[in-house]
Order: structure tokens, then sequence, then C-alpha cells
């Protein structure tokens, strides 16, 4: 899609007034001809253009599409999604952005896609999403971590989406241990981290966030909700992801302090999973009890009915009803 | 490289006897010409064929060159290295299985490589190796092992090699923990280790092995060592990888039945480092003390100067002169 374009940048500037060709064009130090060609690609892309004789174009309206230009404008990360690749479909954003961690990238580059062709959930599961309703995306880390570390980043990352949920909705969203974010029982967002490693050292980590925004409930999966379902209006994908993004690059320093504590609090005030009678399957053996919560290295504690205190670090969680 | 070539097996089964063009055209039903152009190729990839009127062909020797053909015949193994790949060069063979893992290929295929651009060692350093000399593959695996139980699978490759080197040689190799391989504190071995994973859960593993063979004293960095070094004779690098790939295959294959403690005694056995004086290095905190042994999920053991018993999951270890 296309990089930032100067021509899109001048319309941004004047905020919704006209502003003439002939001067777009001495600014920019191009013909007027290329300004006007500039503008058929904008419109090409969705947005939405007003032009009137004597008077030049002004910016209307932009697309609803997670178009790199708009997930830059104006957000207030250091690092990461500073740089933005997006794909109107790619086989799944965490493999793209694995590729990308192969080849060397700096942490903090970012795949947006409005479409997978095989989008995967955790453990090989898919994941399904509506194209141009929903956010798609992964994200290139390179932290200073073990690999049994890295499930601190990904417990991070259910934080910072329900910090940025709550603050965007007012609703009360939760997590499901490792790192379903749920509003009343239903899925809304899940998160998949991935990582190129040496037994001991972490060559690179991928989280992969893909939340329902848009989607209707007809375009869902069985127990899936979205944030128009919930909250009965579009939601603007733009926004949610800037917002999840500045969100994620703050905890994410954070945890790179070394203040994994602090995240895990507020896993735990987030968490829908603590104090619930749950099952977990941990290769393919059950286990009932109440969960009593994660540690400080993110595995959760369970409490059996024969009253032992068990660790789970993989595996599933169902909440019982 | 070549594939499989039915002519090279035709010249092979006659075990250096004559065998004339005529029969080997009608036994594969192919012309005696196209069998004419066969030998050319075969000479070409530095088989040596003798050719008499009226006699037809011989083979009188096979390259010292790592060919699948090779490498593959009468080997023995059921699935390590049954599909094998060789480069005459290539970045890193690790990084070229990473990809066949990427692509869903099952485990046991093998990469060679008779150079590498990138060779790389563990913690992202280079490993040095002359063409044509050495041994340089990666074998894909797709274990069921959580990641921290990877290490399992290094310990495992460094045995193999020692099993290997010791058979063929007679000579006492040790390994350095946590994988080197070692003569008279010389390394004659690495092995790199590589996973993609989430983090309860492995995807694939890499583990790539290099072996100094038959490089010379002024080919070899410092500290290191070669086969042709130690015992003064050229050695067979397809004997000793076909040999090598069998004892990883029923090492491996014991790893998977959960039987690791048999090949951490093996490990210990060979060990060089347990009982020595060492200064291990872990995120830059150094730490004197006696190596004591591994433990069964392969953590060095060291019992510090000031009495404590030190727990070593990563890093780096010396032995103390």
């Amino acid at each position: 899609m296309a990089k930032d374009s100067a021509v899109l940048k001048s319309l941004r500037d004047q905020k919704g007034q006209f502003v003439s060709g002939e001067e777009i064009s001495k600014k920019l130090k191009v013909s007027r001809s290329a300004v006007w060609k500039e503008i058929q690609v904008l419109k090409n892309l969705g947005y939405e253009i007003g032009a009137g004789p004597h008077l030049g174009y002004r910016l209307l309206g932009i697309p609803d599409r997670m178009l790199p230009d708009e997930l830059s404008a104006g957000i207030k990360t250091k690092f990461i999604g500073r740089q933005i690749i997006s794909y109107e479909e790619t086989r799944s954003t965490n493999d793209a952005v694995f590729h990308l961690g192969e080849e060397g990238l700096k942490e903090g580059v970012c795949v947006f896609a409005e479409h997978q062709t095989q989008g995967r959930g955790r453990l090989g599961r898919a994941w399904v999403s509506p194209k141009y309703k929903n956010i798609l995306f992964s994200v290139l880390l390179r932290p200073d971590l073990s690999p049994a570390g890295v499930s601190k980043v990904t417990l991070m990352a259910a934080v910072s989406v329900v910090k940025t949920l709550r603050l965007l909705t007012g609703r009360r969203f939760h997590i499901k241990w490792p790192n379903d974010v749920l509003f009343h029982e239903k899925k809304l967002c899940g998160i998949l981290t991935e990582m190129s490693s040496e037994p001991d050292r972490v060559n690179f980590i991928v989280v992969g966030i893909g939340i329902n925004v848009n989607a209707d409930p007809g375009e869902l999966v069985k127990g899936a909700t979205s944030l128009k379902e919930i909250t009965g209006t579009w939601q603007s994908r733009i926004e949610i992801s800037q917002t999840l993004l500045e969100t994620f690059e703050s905890d994410y320093l954070q945890l790179k302090k070394g203040e994994f504590e602090a995240l895990a609090k507020k896993w735990e005030e987030f968490s829908s999973t603590s104090g619930k009678r749950v099952t977990a399957t941990v290769l393919g053996r059950k286990i009932h009890g109440t969960a009593v919560g994660i540690d400080k290295e993110g595995a959760l504690w369970i409490r059996t009915d024969s009253g032992l205190q068990e660790k789970i670090l993989a595996g599933d969680v169902q909440h019982e009803k």
C-alpha cells in the first residue's frame, strides 16, 4: 500500500479547509499534474477529497482501511509501530513479521492486514476474521529474555489490550488465562506469541493480536463477540490501533525495565480466571479446581479439589459455569 | 546437486566391476546416449568412472563431496536424513532448515553444505569452516516438548556426536557444557539448536552440527582442532555423517520415549565439565566454582566458592586451568 504521501500530509495540515493545487505544487516542488495524479491515487484508496473551482482540494474523510499513513498520523510511540506494513491480504501477520525478524529488522515493526488466508490462534487453531472489519496485526520484539520468560510478554499484551479497550469504551473487559480478552465470557480478542530462539536465548518474538471490532454477529464464530456488538456502534479501528500501540509500548518498556510485577498486578485485576472454578487441560490430563492467580513467571496456580496446588504453564483453561 | 541417479546405482551395484552401457540402457529403459550423458554428469560431480572398449563402465571412486546420493547410500535410518538437500554454498544450514520447518516439512529432513557464508554458533557467534573439508549440516525435528525441554535435545546431540567419533576413531572425545565436543580441551565440534515456538509449545527445532574433519591446522581458528589433526589421516566425511545420523536417530527415539535419564548418564560419562573448576558467565555475571553435574532438565549445577549450589541454564562455561 501507499507509503507516506506528501500531498495527503498537505491536505491533512489544512484540517478540512481548502488548499489550492498550485500551493501544494509550489510547496512540494512538483508539477500541478503530479499533484492531480496523487489526488486520484488517494481517492482510489478511499480518501474523500472535495474539489472546488478556484478553491482547490480539501480532505473530507479518510477510508476505513488500515493504511500506514492513517495508522502513523499523530501516533505518539517511539519505536512500536514507527514502521508499518499493511496488506490487503496475507497468509498471517505473524508469519509476515517472523520473516522480518529473520531478515534482522529492528523491534517495533508492525504488519497489519485486512484479511489473513491462514490466520492462526494459539496451539495451531484457526483465527477467522471478515475482511475490513477487525484489527489484525503483529509486532516484532527483541527483548533480552530467556524462552521461559516469554510468557510474560503474552500476559503483558493482554493487559495492554484490556487497558486500551476499557479506556476507549468504558466497558469492563476481562482476561481469561493466559491471554484471551473476554466481555461477559465471550471472546473479543486473541493473542498469539511466537518466537525464534536458542534454548537459552531469544532471537526475537512476534506478538500477533486479533481484535473483533466492527464484525457483525453473523460474521463471528460461536462464543465470540465484537466491539460493535457490545457498544452498538461502529468503532474506529485506526483510533483503537493507535491507542493500543501506545499502551503496548509503555507496558513493554516497563517489562524491559524488569518491572513485571506491576503488570502482573494489573493482570490479576483484569483477570476473570483468578478465584473461578476452572478445568485446565494439560497434555490431555484434566485438572479441576479453583484458580488462585498467576506467579511472577506468569504461570497459573490452581488449588485442586484434592487440596494440592498445581502450577499450569501450558494448556487450556475453561471457566466452569 | 544431483538427485538419486539410477545410472550411479547401476554402477554401484557392480561393486567396482564393469557393466556395459547397453546393459544399463536396457535395464533403465533409456537410450545409450542418455546413459553416456549421465556418466559425463557423474564425472563432472567428481565420480571416478573407468571405461573400457567392449567392457563398459565401472565405478572406481566417489568424490569427497557431501552429495545426497553418497549420504543416502546404505544408510540405516528410518526418518533422520531420509530426505537430504546438499548445497555447495548456503547462508547457514540452520537458516535453510528453519525455512523448511516453516514450510511444514516433516522431521528428519537434513541440509548439508560445503560452505556457509554466514555460519553461526551459539549466542550469535561466527562459525568458520573451510570449503570441502568439514561436516556442516542441520536437521529438522518436531518433538512434543515445551521450549524449556529443548536443551535436552542439545545435550542429546552432543552425546550422539561423541558416541560416533569414539566409535569411528577410538579416541576419547569429551563434552564441555552444554554442547561443545572437545579433544584435549580443543574444540572439534559445535552444536547450535534453534527453535520456532509459542511460549508453551514448540513448533519445530533445528539442530545444526559442525564437525572439523579434514581441515588442516592452518585453516582452523585458535583453540580448535580437526579429526585429521588428531588422527594424522584423512577421514571420510560421508562415513562419519552416516554413522552420526544413525546414532542421532536412535538417541532421539530414546529421548522421544521420555528416556532422557539414560542420555543424561551418557552425557555425564562424556563430560569433561563435571568435577572441574569452572568459571560460568551468566548475563555478564561471573560465577566461580566446581561443576557438580547436570540435572534431568539439562541444567548445569555449580558448587560456588561460597558453598552455594547454583543452577546454570544459560550462558558460557570456561574450564579453569
